[in-house]
């Protein structure tokens, strides 16, 4: 796709558009006058705009053909709107409670329309660095991570539906280019836009590019999430990606959804959640040592792969006479053989996890995209010690990580690591 | 694709097809008055005609929309014809001397016209089970196989280029299809085509369908055939699949060609050398007790995964500062962890190479389709002897492919069940 039919709104322009777009006009209680357009996108990948009226409301994003990054523009395809629009409506298909509704779309302005998500929603991560307790954020995300991944999978779906979407989705090839390079190269070699908590962390830093294990373990990651189309995944799914309330969770911005390793997702949220950990202990003052916080994140870790490899199981269960290809209910027969595949398969999924989660963890440390969790440290030397504890754990997880059994295993290693 | 423009040819429309092909008319040096026509193609799968005229000659292969199997009709599309020359055509280029010529291709008459391979010409199984030596055997599937894997895989290709590939062959489902069913399915569970030599083979195809470890490995070897797009494979790349003179080695056939892992090529190619070996002792006679032809064809199994190793990472090498996107020399840039990367690359596909190999075995013996090396012993008694033998090393490799560290160590093992 050209920039034919293409054109940047603003605020005044996007009214119009909104005025000639039927599917919006509805959206609004066809009442379009008085209403309140806030942009709040950090103009770096898109526009956002909250559009309020008197009847309705919604959120607009519009992609722009590139990200502004370090004040240096990098050009990157505006089809990515696409394929954010068909990942929002599959997974919000497969898992409504969870991923906002979509509106509206239109393939030539890039522009999606969908539901806004009212205050008191806040991103994930800010809830985080701000200590925020979400009883139910464990439950809703392995929800979430178990419907789209399972549905989208060989369990449930024949070989033809499967190839067809995979097929699609190879078109969003810029985006998983991207993520190759940021996540799974960059780090490991002098790049660029790699940055870390200098000085501290510099021998941190040149530790890791060069260091043959990791490099290793990294190379084996890096094809497996080129060349496996094992279920539609998010592919961005940090805790930036998520919008919060005590009791609403919903996932938002899957831009680089494609069909890819389903540890890559359930990977990246965890080992966003361990970053999260590592920071508490920087925003730690004499009100609030973090520790109850902290053992709450540590809570919701568990409970989340936990919950997700029962609820994976459960759908597996359900739908294994159904029409998935992977394990025909003609060859796995009996109870015990199916328990012994679907132990193996999520013993794989987890190992899995956590590789890609450490790669994750890595890259927003020595890499050139960080986390707001560890900026957000304003003692420098506090932030690299914050950030050296988390790094380390991710290289020995990532190195070690077909020798962890359970996330309690795991867990025992985040304290380990913490405390010293 | 319908069936708009589409007819089945004989050999009197087929005459005036050439004459309306510029393509064709050409190929015979314009010389179209005088040709001999005849059909060759076993009937089941296409029609396969040699066109021979004064000036010039080619083979016209025609795609049925069904596989009559087993005297009963199933549906099977001709698009196959698309991908049989889109693999036809990238192999070629890739692999010039081993693979024929594409002259034309008709899309809507499923209809390809390539170079004819003339007599001395014959069908590798027929040669292998005849007792005839092939020297440069070795030497040219190893060509072909490390030529046509290596460059079709991140190795060597861009992310880019990669996945619009992958996506173009995506639409080779129904085959992907066919092969899941009869490679990874059927010959683990009761179906209805499966035969084997019976009485003899009952209890060890019934042993099959009960061992709980095989079925397990047979999953993850479909996934993995389902999912990973490493490199365009053939798809099917038996014995059956290769014309030779003693000079010569061509690679037919590749209508089962997609992204799919390199080792499913490999393993099929070594695995029906080995059933080509385990057959031998039910073709000797008192004139030639075929122990050196035994030999001839270890050593050529040998030879032909030390020669393809050495191959496949001379072009490793060759092109490590490419385009290709795996291993980027930034990263792996000392000798030792790029022989390191390149061990556990090759270590892995040797493994992959087993694993799939034993399945292709296991299948040949009791699923439906079983290769003429076994077929035309007529005694059924000696026959599932030597069925046996294959099926019982098959079975050990695929279970136990992980303890194997070279093809010497295969040939041991394939001696040991030679004789017992």
């Amino acid at each position: 796709m050209g920039t034919q039919g293409f054109r940047t709104l603003n605020e005044e322009s996007l009214i119009e558009y909104i005025k000639a777009t039927p599917a919006l006009c509805s959206q609004l209680g066809d009442q379009v006058e008085g209403l309140t357009i806030k942009e709040v996108g950090d103009g770096n990948l898109n526009f956002v705009y909250i559009v309020v009226g008197p009847n309705g409301s919604f959120v607009i994003k519009q992609a722009l053909p590139y990200i502004r990054c370090i004040g240096e523009s990098w050009p990157m395809t505006k089809e990515r709107a696409y394929f954010e629009a068909l990942a929002l409506k599959e997974h919000g298909r497969l898992c409504p409670n969870h991923v906002p509704e979509v509106y509206h779309f239109d393939r030539p302005m890039s522009l999606i329309a969908m539901r806004y998500l009212k205050p008191p929603h806040i991103i994930l991560r800010k809830g985080l660095i701000a200590g925020v307790e979400y009883p139910l954020l464990a439950d809703h995300m392995s929800d979430y991570m178990a419907n789209t991944l399972f549905f989208t999978s060989l369990l449930f779906r024949s070989t033809l539906e499967h190839k067809r979407s995979v097929a699609e989705f190879c078109g969003n090839v810029e985006l998983c280019r991207l993520t190759e390079q940021v996540v799974f190269s960059d780090p490991y070699r002098d790049a660029q836009y790699n940055r870390w908590t200098s000085p501290y962390l510099d021998n941190d830093a040149e530790e890791i590019r060069h260091d043959d294990t990791l490099k290793l373990e990294v190379a084996g990651l890096k094809s497996m999430f080129c060349e496996r189309a094992q279920a539609l995944i998010h592919g961005d799914l940090h805790t930036g990606s998520v919008m919060v309330t005590t009791d609403s969770t919903q996932v938002i911005d899957p831009e680089f959804a494609f069909y890819g390793p389903m540890g890559f997702d359930i990977g990246a949220y965890l080992g966003n959640l361990i970053l999260a950990f590592f920071a508490q202990d920087g925003h730690a003052d004499q009100v609030n040592d973090r520790e109850k916080y902290k053992h709450w994140i540590l809570t919701t870790l568990r409970e989340t792969w936990n919950l997700f490899e029962n609820k994976f199981i459960s759908l597996w269960n359900k739908h294994q006479d159904g029409k998935g290809e992977a394990y025909l209910a003609s060859i796995y027969n009996t109870t015990k053989l199916h328990l012994l595949v679907q132990k193996k398969y999520m013993k794989d999924l987890f190992h899995d996890a956590l590789g890609f989660g450490s790669a994750k963890m890595i890259r927003r440390i020595v890499g050139v995209a960080h986390v707001e969790d560890f900026e957000s440290i304003t003692d420098a030397s506090k932030r690299a010690q914050c950030e050296r504890r988390a790094l380390n754990l991710a290289k020995l997880l990532l190195k070690e990580r077909r020798g962890f059994d359970s996330i309690d295993q795991v867990i025992a290693s985040i304290q380990e690591f913490s405390s010293c």
